[in-house]
């Protein structure tokens, strides 16, 4: 791919409310190089997902420069990033310590498009009571994001202990049976808690772009 | 199961503010009368999903006979039904023909909670044309929900076009490599359009319950 | 298969402490019938499970007479059955209505052998009250048997908060991405509370199998 | 992940009888190190579980130093061991040498919870006369943990020849159609032998927690 | 399928040693009936699988009437049989009284093809005892037909018990984790014993056909 | 395996219009280069797939410096090039930039065999407009190679717009339920757009044999 | 679905040169119905698909009179046939009698757009012999469909030896390791012989609009 | 693992007539160190399958100076090697170079217990002359061993062709839809081409022992 061959879909955000992300995993260090060189000629920011340690070393220096970069979630904001206003309406939820990169990742997506959220770690139902110790304190939340691999009871039982918008995320967390977030993902689908909206496994991205266009139409609902 | 054991969720509605709703695919006709029973018995009014004939036939019939029965969606009003107020906040959109029992579903949930809808069936992206010429009609609702099989890419192309919330019910409409639902399900999970959040294949109610949980949410941020 | 071909396990009783039993759903109302013959020739009792309505009706009248049948599992007694002494050590506890043909027969096999039990049903987490509110019950036997399909979460649940031995038998109970018990029975196997044991999806038969042999084993370090 | 976000269950053991254990394989050597320090400040010892030799060599040294490292198992105890007392009441067998570490695993897991337990290793059904010479000698405890890969028939010829508790661990040795440990998982599940429980693949961990908790029950009716 | 499109193979057995046969499954009477006529035509004996009741009804009286049927494995002669000469040579043995279609089927069209067979029912591995009273007789065959369902362990130790061919037929007796028969399938295929060679799930057909090329293979070798 | 052993099909051409191509991914350089000499030997060009930079730099410098590689779709020409004549008639269109390596093989076998070919790269449907823009110039091509992964929804959309052949290639982008590629491979064969010709995922060498197959049909009607 | 709620995509022939279809398998007799009676009223012929006896018996007498109807491909037309003009450019070749429907359905589309087609069957390769006697034949068409199930080895070996266009239809005969036509679609993707191109399991219509496509293709070339 | 513990099946060739063979992908250096150890101390050789350079390097030197090593199978022995006698009975036919490890393994065995056989590689079906011209020769083997991945084509041609024994091996050799070996496998177990016998994917050494098996019963055959 030669840098007349990229086509960055920037009327992204006019069009649906979300920047427009590279997802680097399948991308060479040169091709993110040629879109962020792109963006940088244009004077638009970009985020950046599933960028590795190693990508992140091929990159050019002063491009890596530009780059805030989270290690713990791999992502980048490239270019200067947007104040957050308003108060935290998102919840972000995860059973252990192992599913924190994907939450991470959610928090990153949200706070680039401006929006506050609250971390809520190691609630895991195995210890029920870790969970009802925060619960008031995840209900004051219109929305909750909740990131559980292996079973992924905790979405289950969430979703009947919350009114808001759920919106849960399978992480790859476990082995065996756990089929590589499979379990987790169907079981979240499978629910028996009404309402519960899935996204991709270990896709803490879709989840923030899911909880966007939900705080978009809220907004919206407000307004009318 | 006799009576003694049933154990409805009665307060769910007060808790998660969805009403509990009587899953009849795997009950008995006997069952399902047990559980009406009790119902009457409090007067509180219940929904029935995937209620077939075969199972309606089998209930008594002074308990069939308050029952709003629709056929193309297999759900069921037990008792009065509570007025539906104000704009229809969502879209509710299918691709064929074949999907409109689950469109169906999701429009008859909605309805059960008070809330107006909007119908767009048939708008399947081979003829591409069917959907433009309705998108402006779309674009009004703050919350869509798409109702798919077979490729799903229906949910792929509205999720590039619409700011708004969407909600993908991939369906079973297809055969081999549709595996009865699973490459629709998983199409909208791997979905190129962010933000796109997936219920369970044919899960029309699930669907109608997310986004009610959404407009709880949006109500919540509008009060605030 | 003809008579002479039979050959049951009539000494299973002796070397595993678990009597034969037939398993109906493979095998034709004749060869059923061979079977009980045989067994009624020795004087022997057994216990049939998955023996449908259809099979039933096409046993023999002098042969079905002397089952004592149950339509809910599909169990039934031939022979005259032993009293059942002690008290009560196993609970078996399932997520929903749907769940109760597999705990019954759980149940049933519990009681041909000689054992009491005790049923806590309709306490699936989605309303997490039902369940808290029975759990002192439940601690009171040091063996659990937990039924549950869709997302399974009652197991990881459960398991969390008692000391006892977990029996967890996935349900085939929900559709689409409850792949027919498959993700309830992952999701036990991935659970995140430790030293759940799991049983093949619906089968009662073995879960009740388990136990007996744990309450084997808890006799003999008894009596050590 | 900082320190104060971390939450352990240390309640657990008080809870269900078995002592928090930390699970590695998803962690980083600081993610570790935080949890042994967290851990050292409170004077709890603590169980390590999938450590491999890489992260073990990126802990601090003095925190490794307190490490009681087993290369087989990949287990580690963190903190003083108590002591193990009493007669062996489980019986560990497993088919190959390959299935040696997922044995050695719940043999070290029991060790730390007090319990001893007896190694009967490369009994495999190829050989049957291997299995049937050690039979008596498994057949003196009341409860046996089979490990088992590729077609998993030991555990149910065992299982058709003692009458104790019998907890099956598939492993994922084998190749091609051994499907990463899923045939040997099936096929216990599926298993001929009548009340063979079940945990997931590889998972020793668990089995040795199953194998707690019935130690926990067994004690519970022997006092009762 | 017009009786000038059919192109039976009746060269098949000169060229391979094999008659041809006709699976019944997917096709229909009428097709079976044109099938028929044409053999009868040429004169030519046709062996039928997979012919179910309804098929046989459906097919002219005549036609039918010369048809030797066995009901347990679905299979039919049409027209002479030639006579079974030699000793037995294959032993057919099986795991359960389920597993008897499939092991009639193998027995059946041996005989088709003028070979003797014996047949070992009834000895599932959970009762070993069976197995081992019956060692001796299987011995005396060079070639073994193991049938079996679930966990498929009797094709193991068979296989570590005999040192003639082994040609393993995985049943779909069973369910959940059974899966249809994948489970034996792949127990078999993965099995620890040496040298066992598999054919289709429920392809009793199939185990007979390997077992005759065996033969011939045999029967070249002993003329060299 | 020795020279002697090897046997290229250097007939292919003849028989069925597409040369001999060398898939590299399971060979050792050693291997590679045998079957270089031997084309050497004899004169002939070969095409190589699947040839990674450390197979190519295992290869003797003077047979590695006849190659023509192409770092981007690691394919390469070895010997001379016929040249490319006539128009494209082949428009390869590819969703982003992570299926560019399947594109480009496309590309490099059409070359090879002397057609020309159009890259039309980055129109995947979460953008429809970077499409549309773009349709025009695709609808002038009577051969479509789409190239897609993920939800693999360009095809469908392709599909309902162009009256040409269509060959799709499902390619391996994508994580969690896009499975590898299989998702995209479903998707692409269950389309809701008619007649969409499907090749194994990420073959991009694949379609471009068919779409050369599909010339020569051409050619052959075009003649007749 | 009422009439009013209709969206045919009349516009399809001119857009991408193939008729609108009618999938019947999820539709009902009164969805059929209304359908028909809306093309009826435009004077548009239509192609109806997967129209079983009982759904055709289902509509009204006058429609269900205008449908020449195919029992075995399961095919109507309704309203006037074009006349099919000039020679058979695409060959369909079938492995088996059971692979029949799907041969003839792809036969029945062709001559619904006016495109005649030859049929050779059961040439499966099993029989080589077969194959090659009517391989001067079939590789006088420029365009092949070949419908296999099974192991789809016909497929392989056509495509080895003739250089027109290969169209493989992938046919649901076949029991167990046969996987529902799962087998033949994988063996045809990765068929070892280059440029073969798959449609869906079963999916004769496809594959005839695929060689439509391709046929309109040739005929552009041919004109350019 | 300690020496004490090793448990090696010395009897063995004694019961089923096949030696003991070590599995050394599963194991360590050190583990496969201590059991050539063993074989030494009793004067035993050994065959080694799966020891790839890596563990090979890793033995202790003058153990590893004992081993005869094949490094395009993975195969070593250890100790003495008994003679080959007698003509080739078997022939391995191999599709493609990428199968050549598999069909080696299959040869190395059958050479280890003291058979000679002949090879037959790259006579894949996509050049079915390439086949044709070596049949004769093929056909002179009572018994055939076929390696084929991807489609496995080859299989069902030569099981068409041939009267012997077929034993079939599936190769892990291709991508995408090949999916590992699977549908390689599933095709040799769906073959249109009756009696043919499978073993595990790349299981040349399974392969092998069928066929020694098969040689057995021929013996015996031959005797009586």
């Amino acid at each position: 791919m030669t840098a007349g061959e990229i086509d960055l879909d920037f009327e992204r955000a006019e069009r649906i409310g979300l920047e427009e992300a590279i997802y680097c995993a399948g991308k060479s260090s040169a091709q993110i190089a040629a879109i962020l060189e792109t963006a940088a000629g244009r004077g638009t920011p970009l985020l950046l997902t599933r960028l590795d340690a190693d990508r992140l070393a091929g990159l050019p220096a002063e491009l890596a420069a530009q780059i805030d970069y989270c290690a713990v979630s791999h992502t980048g904001f490239f270019g200067p990033l947007c104040p957050a206003d308003g108060p935290a309406r998102v919840a972000i939820v995860a059973a252990g310590t192992s599913d924190t990169p994907v939450a991470r990742e959610a928090e990153r997506v949200l706070r680039y498009q401006g929006r506050a959220s609250s971390m809520i770690l190691d609630v895991g139902v195995a210890g029920l009571h870790r969970l009802t110790r925060r619960l008031e304190e995840i209900r004051r939340h219109p929305v909750v994001i909740v990131c559980a691999g292996m079973d992924a009871a905790l979405a289950s039982v969430l979703g009947g202990l919350v009114s808001g918008a759920v919106i849960a995320v399978p992480t790859s967390v476990g082995y065996g049976a756990a089929e590589g977030g499979r379990t987790a993902l169907n079981a979240m689908l499978a629910s028996c808690a009404p309402g519960i909206a899935v996204v991709n496994i270990d896709n803490g991205y879709g989840a923030a772009c899911a909880a966007l266009r939900l705080l978009h139409a809220a907004e919206r609902i407000a307004k009318a």
